[in-house]
C-alpha cells in the first residue's frame, strides 16, 4: 500500500481520497482537516464537504480504498515467489528511503493506534492484517508448489512474518530515518527464512 | 514494564509518577489531564499542580521512571536464560491476559506513536529499545557461555526478537483480547528460536 495507488485518481471520488492521503501524508492525522482536505482538491473544494460530513468518514474511505487495490492485485499464483517475498520485506526494510515513505508508515502506524479506542478504524486493521496474511500465505505455497520453499505452516509463517514488520513500521515511525537496529533486523529476517522457509 | 513498579511508591514523586501510571491506563494519553491526575493523587490534588506544569512533563517523567526501573533490576549474568527469554517473551505473547496488561501494552503503543512528532518522546523510546535490547543480549551472552544456546549474534538477534515482540505490541494493542494470529506468532517464534538459538 502507497502512494501509487493514487497516482491516476479516475474520477471526483479517487481525486478527493488522493487530496485526503496527501494531506494526510503532509499534516498527519491529528492535524488533518476537511478544510485542508479541500485545500489539496484544487478542483471544488466545497465537493468535498459535499459528499463528506467528517473527517475520518474519508480517511476510513481512503483507507479501504488502498486495501482493496492491494487486495486486486495481489494473485493466487505467483511466478517469482521468492523475489515477491523480498521485494514486500522491502518495502520496510530498505534503507535510505525517501521522506513520503517514512511519513507514510508513519501515517499508517498513527491511524492504526486510532482502532485501539475506535471500531471502525479497528475493522479496517484487521482486514488489512488478513489480506497481507493471505497474500503472504500464497506467496509462501506458490514456492513450495514449485519446490523452491520447504513444506511449512504457511498461516502460521505468515503471521509471524507480518508481526515482524508491522514491528518494523512502529520502530521506524519513531526512529531516525536510518536507525542502526535495521540492518540487524534485516540481516536476522534473513536467516530466519533460510533456516525455516527457503531451501538451499 | 508494568504496574508492578507502582506498587509501593516511595515518597511524594512515586506517588504521583503512580497516580499518573494508573490515570493514563485508564483513560488512555489523549483524554488525560492533570486535573484526573490530581483526583487519582488523593492525598493531595494540588501538590500535582504544584510540581509539573505539563501532562506531558508528568507522563515523560512516568516513562523514564519504568525505564529506569526495568534497567536496574537487569543484571549482566543471568542464572536461567532460557526461563528469563520465556518470560520475557510470554508477559507479551501470553493468551487471556488480564485487561490491565492488554490497557498498558495499548498504552505504551499510543505514547510511542507520540514519538514520531515530538523529540522528548523519541528520547525515551530511543533509550526503552537500548534498555530492552541490552537486556535480551545479555540473556543470550549468558545462555551461550552456559552452552545452553548456541554461538549467534547476540546483538542482532536481540533487534530482531525486540521488532517482532514491538509488532506483537501495535498489534495486540489494536485487535480483540485473543486474536487467533497470537498462537501463530508464539509457535513460530518459538521454532525460529529452536532453529537459531537454543541447542538441542
Amino acid at each position: 500500500m502507497s502512494a501509487e495507488f493514487f497516482e491516476d485518481p479516475d474520477g471526483t471520488r479517487e481525486q478527493i481520497l488522493a487530496a485526503t492521503y496527501h494531506t494526510l501524508c503532509e499534516h498527519g492525522y491529528a492535524d488533518l482537516t476537511i478544510s485542508r482536505i479541500g485545500e489539496e482538491f484544487e478542483k471544488s473544494p466545497s465537493l468535498v464537504y459535499h459528499h463528506y460530513e467528517s473527517k475520518d468518514e474519508l480517511v476510513l474511505e481512503c483507507l479501504e480504498f488502498m486495501i482493496d487495490r492491494f487486495e486486486h492485485r495481489t494473485t493466487d499464483d505467483v511466478d517469482q515467489p521468492r523475489e515477491r517475498l523480498e521485494e514486500f520485506f522491502g518495502w520496510l526494510l530498505e534503507s535510505n528511503i525517501e521522506v513520503e515513505r517514512q511519513q507514510f508508515i508513519a501515517l499508517l502506524v498513527e491511524l492504526r493506534t486510532l482502532a485501539s479506542r475506535d471500531e471502525s478504524y479497528r475493522r479496517q486493521f484487521l482486514r488489512s492484517d488478513q489480506v497481507l496474511e493471505r497474500y503472504l500465505s500464497n506467496l509462501l505455497n506458490s514456492g513450495i508448489e514449485r519446490g523452491e520453499f520447504r513444506e511449512c505452516e504457511t498461516e502460521q509463517v505468515a503471521a509471524y512474518v507480518l508481526t515482524t514488520l508491522t514491528g518494523v513500521m512502529l520502530r521506524r515511525s519513531t526512529h531516525d530515518i536510518d536507525p542502526a537496529w535495521l540492518e540487524d533486523v534485516r540481516a536476522e529476517l534473513e536467516a530466519y527464512l533460510e533456516a525455516r522457509v527457503y531451501r538451499e
